[in-house]
């Protein structure tokens, strides 16, 4: 079976702002997601816990699989979309059998 | 050390076929996986929501680490595994320590 | 723009060993990581339930993203810092774009 190379996009991101990152990816032509609540994280900007009485800051993990050159879009502009607060994004290979649905 | 290369399977599916697709995978022999719950996400077919009421359409993300011929007909067989319902699948590179384990 | 090369580090385990192995890998010079509560798994020693009445054995999974010469050691030490409870550990490429933060 032939099968198709994509680009897998991660972010990490606070909850509050998944909505606008889940627009932001969609503007670039992604056409599909999975959303992981309630995940907590620590990085270069400091602890963010998930069990915050507020969960301002608790973060969630968006996947999407889409094209390279639409992952490699979004990395890069990455950097100023979230130069003022925590996210972080990363790109990986994957396999796909249905290159149409991404 | 020598590491071992596996392939990692991941799988997008309502919360309510998930005992069906890890009876699935481990018919082709995989021996273990991971099962993140309550995770949402937006595709092809449209939107699923973690968060519905009758919570039917929530789905789970199940990681499956294994050898890359069982990843490779899971991946091929999957097409018509889930011809009519939603679910994603796609594979990806891994390097594990004790591949024995997997 | 240029972009870097890291490993992915995964790690499942159960949740009251999750601070512990975050401890451990932060001990080789891993700044960041996520983590996913309230994962369920099955492997080669058996069956962890997430939903178990005590949560004794609930796993999270840890993702950390770093260079690939601590990834490298955290893998190769796993297989005895791992040796006597369940915990799995594997690597995979991702690509950033902020070097410095990872």
């Amino acid at each position: 079976m032939e099968t198709h190379r994509r680009k897998k996009v991660e972010i990490v991101i606070e909850s509050v702002r998944a909505q606008d990152a889940l627009d932001w990816i969609t503007s670039y032509g992604v056409t599909g997601h999975t959303l992981i609540p309630h995940v907590t994280g620590a990085g270069h900007q400091g602890r963010q816990a998930g069990d915050d009485l507020t969960r301002l800051f608790e973060n969630v993990l968006i996947i999407a699989i889409t094209r390279e050159e639409i992952a490699r879009r979004i990395l890069e502009d990455s950097v100023q979309m979230f130069e003022n607060y925590t996210a972080i994004v990363y790109l990986s290979d994957v396999e796909v059998a249905r290159g149409e649905h991404f």
